[in-house]
């Protein structure tokens, strides 16, 4: 084993001869922020690194690392069935249908982060296995214990209660690594558990920071619309006034999807510059769908054919991305065709892996590609260098992106991309924004249709302070309002007109109150970026000495000071356990302490703010346009409130990232700072 | 790669290096039946040895087999899920929750069969993954290939539509085993797929054939009850005349359970003897509950505890069954305090793996066993393992025992032990039933509790023609027909005695109809140990030319004559598709050819005759007794009907496997031939 401290409470332990071409070595990892990360100043390893145990089997590789009693392990990646992994097993698997609570996952990563304060992670592309304290080990040379005294219990006619009355000690954090012979591990210190995970980002390179318009709200037309549709779509959205900065367009874009020809229809198509730029006219951009999967009739086919896996998916080829040509043929492809000619952002589908749907599509784990990674390593770490693929044919054509993608890993943090799930049960997407942010991922819960005006308002609510405000209308001819059940749209059976009306008035009341809280989202993005705070945070995460916290999953911190509690449908009142400190309804002003009983009306997303707080509110706009000054209000909350800080650049380019970009202040009567004065005005 | 005939249509193939301690290396591996395999004739390999691809990656080893358009694939274990596995991809993980339909199973297996008529065994405990035909291979040097034709087809607005039309070629078989090094395939050839079963059945020793009381009635005592309620529970049953062989007793009669002390509780069975002997007396065997992991309080600990892997289940240790001494400890001990004194049969619970439930409790894939085996390849073969150990301490006092078991693999056909699960979806118990002949295992669709009386009715007409009726009534105090339903019956709400009365009689009707079957049964399974042919198998088994049977899971043949089709809760009518030939209601003897409309009362199983089939029934017994004679009648179906085939022997003991047992006929019209008549008589 050798150790060494990379930055302040970053350090670096590698035990046996570790795999090549893991993620740690990859092009997509970017520098780590050093002078954020020396700023959050020292922290010890949390244990001693002797109190790893390392074993070489044949099947990989064993580690034991310490747990105590009480300590709360988070992370492993996007789970969307549980928040804790306390106790439980997670073999982290990709998976584009992770139905059940197993660690399978779109985006698995082995990292976890425990709420006494640090975090690790192990630099493998491997289906790692964590045994999260559930596993005692035995040890046979001291076999001999007092059996615990005998409890004179009834006997339990359940299964539940017989496995968990029989399972009352403590164990260490087991994991299973397998066919490697080494591990490199990352180990982060806190003393928090935010601290801890600021390290991971900042050592990742800091969170990305959006474009303004990749807070928007992003529109995905019908799967089966052509070039007409589309524009006339656009045209109904402006009529409509319904705030959209991004207009989606789904798989018929190409002459060829399943597997995927990156060429534009011919018929559905004819005239794709004259639709971007019709589309640019009205202050849309432009995001494209697609997947890595190369069709025969592909121009990028005959170039990519020798950096290809040996399976095809779709019978497309599956580039190794990996491979430095394989990157450029496809990202030069990409800025040539795509994003120097008006299209901004991407949806970058199936790049997870298809474990477990009846009909699997995807490459098998055994799979060879030409670099010499596998199908398990090469699912692991696609979404990661599909993200790094497209994101360079972006940044090459001057494009700041922020698109969509099915798959990430390890070192996330600084892409631009929203993870999504064909999966649709709010409880598991609400769950999903909690549980990101130990990934350091960003997911949304997307809109894609609703069994009822209340499943619809809750599921428009629940992304107005999330990551992505979707709406996903792959699969439906009319918008929403027109008609809520995808069913019924498909067959065009449409609400009355005024009942369009109704839920299209609706629609732009959730659609602007995310558009009046852009400059704060953007904001809390920055801090992602420049000090590695994620911008959306289960309450565990500031507040792991809280018992009652320590399991929310259907809560979290949107910024600084904002406790956003999600309805869903079927959902009437919640008693909510609150961090400590007085916390104050956002809409009526009064102060909560301790717990708050919520009974929040059909059109309100609970929104709770901390003391002290003062929050910039905009003007809604329809869409975000380059160098535009927004006109802010502010509320503010508790007896002396604070400043609230901003972030300014032009929200388009890359310049803030040489420095071009500034921090001020909104004062609590209002007043802006100098810094913010060229993009923010009162409003 | 060496090829070798081991038996006429048995090859056996080695690529690389196997690893050391695989499934065919161990001791529950019991051997051929040499005259058998003679007698089914030759076979030719299905396809040229070279046509198998081998490769050895980092990861493991990678098999490609050839497959033809067409081909269906049957097996991989008890599959609850589905029954072919064509298209799919399978992961053969050892699991006690297989939620969804990926190839985890309770008893997964590396065997599967070709509805083209061979078969395919991979001698491996890993968990391998076959991708049964839906993955095409990519060759990078022949990338060039004409697009397929263009379809102007419409834009499809499902994902199960965009993946299912896009997925249209033809793939191999390809086969990602981790961690080995090297493999070896045993290939069962045909030409019938029938025929390539029989030919895994036959080189496995055989199927079991169970004492005549294991194919009686089995009633699970309620897990609290102490040894006055099992005697009462006792009385009952003889009070009421309900046919039953076995009482099976709970957790409940350890001194410690979870993990287990395998000593009979001091209260709640002050003295077992007395109790054992009772009901010995009252014509009823007696099974226990157990798990083989073991507690510290257990006279088995301190041998056992140099024989154990380094991961305690549930406090207890957990013992490597692979090695002699901890197989003999543990029968010894079993044949001492248990067989030796009564007890006839066990329910080895828990030798799974708890994967994917809340509260995960077994022993890592990563434990490392004093045999050099590891967790994974533990898992795979601990049920066996169990079985093989158990089955020893039962033989060892003379008794030929049929049981319970949550966990099996390759080589199962001989040990007697009946898989079950938690589950209880009621489709997917029945589909276990048309599955598990392709797995070379036995699966019974247990009765626990019933959502309503069709519920039940359908519940304990599935199990009259499967490998064991078994009502496991563990988790209720009253027997079913008291309150069918759990919550219920734990609050004593309990019908009112006419209605209780009513489903008594229902009860036993079922019951009735399975003794009356016995005899029919009986030599199924005879037919099952000396033939090879399981004795349960779904229509595709026997008719795989029949493209309308291919995917039936829900209809199973039993023994050679009867096919079953048994209803569920709302069903109310079924349209079946016959195979070839006449079939014959079994209850009015109505012929149907092609297909039957199937409306059968609440208290019928629906069961069909083949043509000029000789049907004996026997006189319903209440239990069975060593070496009694059954009053036999005979239904006789079609214009020409045969003599039926039964088998006789003592029925108890394992003298017909020196060759005491004969096989006889029952003539049309109910005439014995005299090999029949010591133990059958016309009734």
């Amino acid at each position: 084993m050798t150790v060494s401290e990379l930055f302040p409470g970053v350090f670096k332990l590698t035990f046996g001869t570790p795999e090549p071409g893991t993620p740690a070595t990859q092009r997509y990892v970017r520098p780590p922020r050093r002078e954020a990360l020396a700023e959050l100043g020292t922290a010890p390893m949390p244990f001693a690194p002797e109190a790893i145990e390392f074993r070489t089997l044949p099947r990989g590789v064993r580690l034991t690392l310490p747990m105590s009693p009480g300590e709360d392990i988070y992370g492993l990646g996007l789970q969307l069935k549980s928040l804790r992994s306390t106790g439980k097993k997670r073999t982290l698997r990709v998976n584009s249908d992770p139905a059940v609570d197993t660690g399978d996952s779109h985006a698995p990563a082995p990292l976890y982060f425990s709420s006494s304060g640090y975090g690790v992670m192990l630099d493998t592309a491997r289906y790692a296995t964590f045994y999260c304290g559930g596993n005692e080990p035995f040890d046979a040379a001291a076999p001999e214990e007092l059996p615990p005294e005998s409890r004179r219990s009834k006997v339990l006619l359940t299964e539940e209660a017989l496995y968990a009355a029989a399972r009352e000690h403590l164990a260490p954090m087991v994991i299973d690594l397998p066919t490697a012979r080494g591990i490199t591990l990352y180990v982060f210190g806190g003393p928090t558990l935010l601290a801890a995970v600021r390290r991971y980002v900042l050592f990742c390179g800091g969170g990305c920071l959006p474009p303004e318009w990749g807070l928007g709200c992003f529109y995905r037309a019908c799967g089966s619309s052509d070039q007409a549709q589309v524009a006339a779509l656009a045209a109904e959205l402006r009529a409509e006034h319904l705030p959209c900065d991004v207009l989606g367009l789904e798989p018929g874009w190409h002459s060829k999807a399943y597997s995927c020809s990156f060429r534009w229809h011919p018929e559905r198509f004819p005239e794709p510059q004259k639709l971007l730029d019709e589309l640019k006219e009205l202050g849309f951009r432009v995001n494209l769908w697609e997947h890595a999967f190369v069709h025969p009739s592909s121009p990028l086919y005959r170039q990519l054919s020798s950096c290809a896996g040996d399976f095809k998916v779709w019978q497309g080829l599956v580039p190794d991305f990996t491979l430095p040509e394989a990157e450029t043929c496809f990202a030069d492809y990409h800025r040539e065709q795509f994003t120097s000619r008006g299209v901004s952002s991407f949806k970058l589908d199936e790049c997870d892996n298809s474990d477990f749907i009846a009909s699997p599509w995807s490459f098998p784990e055994c799979a060879q590609f030409p670099s010499g990674r596998d199908g398990e390593e090469m699912h692991s770490m696609f979404g990661a260098l599909y993200m790094q693929t497209i994101e360079r044919a972006c940044r090459e054509a001057g494009i700041r992106t922020y698109g969509s993608v099915r798959n990430a890993h390890l070192f996330a943090p600084p892409q631009p991309f929203v993870l999504y799930s064909d999966l649709y049960d709010h409880r598991d997407f609400i769950r999903g924004v909690t549980s990101m942010g130990f990934a350091g991922m960003l997911w949304t819960p997307e809109l894609r249709h609703a069994e009822s005006r209340e499943d619809y308002l809750r599921r428009l609510q629940a992304m107005v302070l999330a990551p992505q405000m979707l709406l996903n209308i792959w699969s439906m001819p009319h918008p929403p309002w027109r008609q809520l059940q995808r069913e019924r749209n498909v067959q065009n059976e449409l609400y009355p007109p005024e009942v369009q009306a109704e839920l299209a008035d609706r629609t732009r009341e959730s659609l602007e109150l995310r558009m009046r809280f852009l400059p704060y989202l953007y904001a809390a993005f920055a801090r992602y970026h420049f000090e590695g705070i994620p911008p959306f945070r289960a309450p565990a995460m500031d507040y792991p000495q809280e018992e009652a916290l320590r399991g929310v999953d259907y809560a979290w911190l949107a910024g600084n000071d904002l406790l956003v509690v999600p309805f869903r449908a079927g959902m009437t009142e919640l008693e909510f356990p609150l961090p400590p400190g007085n916390w104050y309804d956002f809409y009526t002003g009064k102060a909560h302490r301790g717990s708050v009983l919520l009974r929040p009306e059909l059109t309100t997303l609970p929104i709770l703010v901390r003391e002290n707080a003062t929050i910039p509110l905009a003007e809604p706009e329809e869409k975000v346009v380059a160098n535009m000054r927004y006109r802010l209000t502010v509320k503010t909350f508790g007896p002396n409130p604070e400043p609230a800080r901003l972030f300014a650049d032009d929200g388009v380019s890359w310049a803030f990232e040489s420095g071009q970009g500034a921090w001020g202040t909104v004062a609590p009567d209002g007043t802006l700072s100098p810094e913010l004065q060229t993009r923010y005005c009162r409003g």
